[in-house]
């Protein structure tokens, strides 16, 4: 089994059933038991859910934090007055029952949004979810749990690294589905660690970190009024990481794993997604245009039919590299498709190549796919993740709210 | 019936089945009796099919044109040099046939891409569609008819004002479909005047005119290697339209409601497209940010979803509004939602209200449906359209090549 958030030193966490949901647990909780230091990400629209402005008010405020509580089934977003007021309840409550700061408590919600939340329920669940506190991977569990929506797994994953020969550990956590896409689409991603790392470094390390990850995803293009990445370090493994200390390219490299592995799982995870597609886009002259190039692909609605159908349809690929606002030499282009299956070639120097219909019809049965397109304008490469677009998809989404 | 390009006077067409698609006509022709001035507009895509590069090359040249060549069924996109030397057999051919000049002939081409064109089938077919050019209502259908691909009807339009005393008429003829979006995606459309107006001002109009249509409608945010908008004037009405001339204003409405008739069906047969949506947004600070916020509402695929399953669901439309890149204070959003069964408020001054279910239901049952959203950071306004997204377009795209 994966760990996941309590697995580094010092971090408890809980997941609880409130009643917001009509089944599934919908309260988490998640404390440390010293200060965290933290940095965070949040969504890009100019639609924020209370929640994310509070958060935004605490980042920018700069302290340490001790509690993450997260509800799912509501978002609290375009809840007006009343929204504020819900979420400073959901703070006061929080505080009074772990008796600390109110400023040390972030909030995240997602759901339904236009819908005042069921604050009762949850203000009555934050008590009975923080009797449950625990480390364990039944913990862990129990608080990945309590943030999904239409997920239809639980997002975790951990590594545990040695640095000046202590162990240090991170635990991750994540919610996706619908609406993923570059700049924090309806996800939640929490990251925890026993590294004691100050806030500055943490906040770096994070925007590096999702410009790889969350950045480089894409479920439908659509981004939401809460979206959150935060990392939260509360230094219980006595180690100091800082970018002279030893272990600097260790824990970076963990801290970039992990939270491509959360990613990787967000779009697995896509609504109605049977498929994985990752494209490796080799030889742009910049790395902006390597990215967009790869984004477009992931994110075209074409190719993601294309492969729902499992059409080696590299002219749906060759069309969304070519609108990503993105220049290269057409003439250039090399596309191969791969999987568990084998390795065919659709086009070499731009012009499509008679390939194997039934070994394409092979490799495009598998549920992940690598789509390699090569140019040749320079050096740059990006790698994009995307999924499949399916009836699946369409149901989901015709029939959220009702 | 509606009539179309060749409603003006001095216009022949012909629509024919060379054999390129399996049963449907697949060769449209048409000319002038007279040269005419033209303007066109090609996709912005980095990739080009062969008949736009020739097209982008006609347009700099800047010399009249007599004739204009379509076939559907092939895009002659993506297939190197053998597509030049095809593009060029097509252009030799009709000027061959008709005795006009090479450069006077326009080529366009829509349908798979990365497939050598079945070039003797079109060339055969090209004497036989000249051999059944005509001025009337049949002849309208069967160029129309001979340029659609997954069309589920073609689309015309024509109007007929009168300046100085004189008829003066307008005929136009679109494909559409799949991959519509800004930008000009998978599109053609071609519109026909027997008024004299010079190269310089047709441009300025069709600028203009598409920056009101074709770039206001969405179907699914891919932009293709083939599209193209053209018109042509031959002046055999014998009434110059300039800048100064008295007409000039009828004129120009003229042209702009033609060219919005032509998106506006292009947008209604999306693939699988049940639904037309059309967002009117009023009140933005910029003309640019209106246009933004009306697109990204029409293009946000869980808008469209949400309208397939024919849900009132205003926050996928505040969403769409809040990523689109333009700013505004979502403290002060209205939204509406109109059909011909009544109209709902379902958000006033940024906050959602309670509105009567079955009459939301009742309203959005119909396949026409205006969304209006009211913002209170200026003067602006835009319109844009799109279609639901339904299971269809999962089934077409998924099974297109196949």
């Amino acid at each position: 089994m994966t760990r996941g958030i309590t697995a580094p030193k010092g971090f408890q966490a809980a997941g609880f059933y409130s009643g917001v949901k009509r089944k599934r647990k919908d309260l988490s909780m998640m404390i440390s038991q010293s200060p965290m230091s933290w940095a965070a990400l949040f969504t890009t629209n100019v639609v924020k859910a209370a929640p994310v402005l509070w958060g935004e008010s605490l980042l920018k405020a700069g302290k340490p934090l001790q509690a993450l509580v997260i509800n799912s089934g509501n978002a609290n977003a375009c809840t007006g007055e009343q929204g504020d007021l819900d979420l400073q309840k959901m703070v006061e409550q929080t505080a009074m029952v772990l008796s600390i700061p109110e400023t040390s408590v972030l909030i995240a919600s997602t759901g339904v949004i236009g819908v005042p939340l069921p604050i009762e329920k949850i203000l009555s669940g934050i008590p009975q979810a923080a009797n449950l506190l625990d480390s364990s991977q039944e913990a862990d569990d129990a608080v990945a749990e309590g943030i999904v929506t239409t997920d239809t797994f639980i997002k975790q994953a951990s590594i545990t690294i040695e640095v000046q020969g202590v162990e240090v550990t991170l635990g991750g956590m994540a919610k996706g589905s619908g609406m993923i896409h570059p700049n924090m689409a309806t996800m939640l991603a929490f990251v925890t660690t026993d590294a004691k790392v100050d806030t500055g470094l943490l906040q770096e390390l994070l925007k590096e970190a999702s410009d790889e990850s969350y950045h480089m995803i894409s479920v439908d293009g659509d981004t939401s009024t809460n979206d959150t990445v935060a990392v939260f370090a509360n230094g219980e493994s006595g180690v100091e990481i800082t970018k002279e200390s030893d272990g600097y390219l260790a824990f970076k490299a963990a801290f970039f794993q992990i939270h491509q592995s959360l990613a990787i799982a967000i779009v697995s995870d896509g609504e109605g997604a049977g498929k994985l597609i990752e494209v490796k886009l080799k030889g742009a002259a910049t790395k902006e245009a390597a990215k967009r190039m790869a984004r477009s692909i992931v994110s075209s609605s074409l190719v993601k039919t294309a492969f729902f159908g499992e059409d080696a349809n590299w002219g749906r690929i060759l069309c969304a590299m070519g609108y990503s606002g993105a220049d290269f030499n057409p003439k250039e282009v090399g596309i191969q498709i791969q999987s568990e299956q084998g390795l065919i070639d659709l086009m070499k120097r731009g012009v499509p190549i008679v390939f194997d219909e039934d070994l394409a019809a092979k490799i495009l049965s598998e549920d992940k796919l690598q789509v390699l397109v090569t140019i040749q304008d320079g050096k740059e490469s990006a790698t994009a993740w995307g999924c499949d677009l399916s009836y699946e998809y369409v149901k989901i989404n015709g029939e959220y709210r009702t």
